[in-house]
């Protein structure tokens, strides 16, 4: 399983992956979830991977390498906006799943889906998130963030506290929160956590910060949540009498 | 859909259900899901039904009319144990399906699922889950809560704060957050809730609350604990820099 969130703020994107990757309780490795295709002071474009991995490495590795070439159908440095990326996003898992589903099917699901968030001059950021079908839904002011994988566990945190004037400082822990939340209810999604923190107009990738388990602001992180949240429970009235 | 929560402390058992029916977006109506089959001092059992309506409710009114009629294989009034009551009520479900689910597969799932939780003279409080196929698991001091339905959203709080030492007070507010978490990310989940506070050896179900939307203390919790975790979340260090 995975967990991979994108939030788009005007603020910016603060995109998160974590990095567990489990073909079975027997076979667990790490595995980098996050990518980026940048171009200096001109494009940053991340793509996040959720779903069977021979096709996600399959779609990315493509990508990488026909950045660059000029063919408008797959070079995502020559797109000229971030819809045009995410549908070449879509169009390269077509490609994929049309060479390998068949043959894959017999042993397991072979689809896979994609956030894909970034910003070309002359757009602000924008965040898409690419189906198993290639077709792909955009974040908007009405749905700030977009996720993949296992979703639900830390959707609360995010539908109750997520707002569009939510500074990516405030996101970035938001997003650190529902990861925790994710982690302890599924233990299929595990650190370390790739999180970028993309200010608008920036076109850097420099804040990406990757967490691992020892690391001390995560640890902080949770046990003062944990223990904020226990306070603030024991602070709450009882239900009254039935 | 459906959200049913239990869950069995020493202090005794806290049960809560939605009442939220629907097949379809306009076909929505109110279900009490949580059925209470008594004997004054000797036996609290409660089912809380999750699934087809027609399939739980056959289930439930099968139960209540074979109730005090002395088949062992039926009559929860006679069960020895909470362990035998749970098996009644899965030998029930797998009666129902056996009559109906063929009839009822073309048109949609004729499956269920129940929580069944209470206390028979002789025991403390148990806590079970039958499943779809009829059989079941019981709550445990390591595993002291158990859902069914949409049970993602509502875990995390529960996952953070119930211990065994959490009271019966402590653990119904806990069960509303639950709850608030999901029905604020699953329209599908909806008041009422229905909320039973038994504490263990009282064979009492006096203290069943249920709160509709203008409950001025629904509204009071999720509007604190909203607030209060807006405060913890601001006061909680942003991530280092990447």
């Amino acid at each position: 399983m995975t967990y991979c969130l994108g939030i788009r703020l005007p603020a910016g994107l603060v995109l998160a992956a974590d990095s567990r990757s489990n073909a079975g309780v027997d076979q667990v490795e790490q595995v980098r979830k996050l990518a980026l295709i940048t171009v200096p002071d001109e494009r940053v474009i991340a793509i996040l991977s959720a779903g069977n991995l021979a096709t996600t490495q399959a779609v990315v590795t493509m990508l990488r390498e026909a950045a660059g070439r000029g063919d408008a159908a797959s070079d995502l440095h020559s797109a000229a906006t971030m819809f045009e990326a995410a549908g070449i996003v879509g169009a390269a898992l077509r490609q994929v799943l049309a060479r390998d589903a068949a043959f894959v099917k017999p042993y397991g699901d072979p689809t896979a889906g994609f956030l894909v968030g970034g910003q070309i001059k002359g757009e602000t950021p924008r965040l898409f998130q690419v189906y198993a079908a290639g077709n792909f839904v955009e974040a908007t002011d009405r749905a700030p963030f977009l996720q993949i994988g296992e979703t639900k566990y830390g959707k609360p945190i995010l539908d109750r506290a997520l707002t569009l004037t939510t500074t990516l400082d405030e996101a970035a822990k938001l997003a650190l929160l529902s990861f925790d939340a994710t982690m302890r209810s599924n233990l299929s999604v595990g650190l370390p956590i790739d999180l970028l923190r993309y200010p608008a107009d920036s076109f850097s990738v420099a804040n990406l910060l990757t967490l691992e388990e020892h690391n001390a602001y995560w640890r902080e992180l949770r046990q003062a949540y944990a223990a904020g949240l226990a306070s603030l429970v024991a602070g709450l009235l009882p239900p009254p009498a039935g």
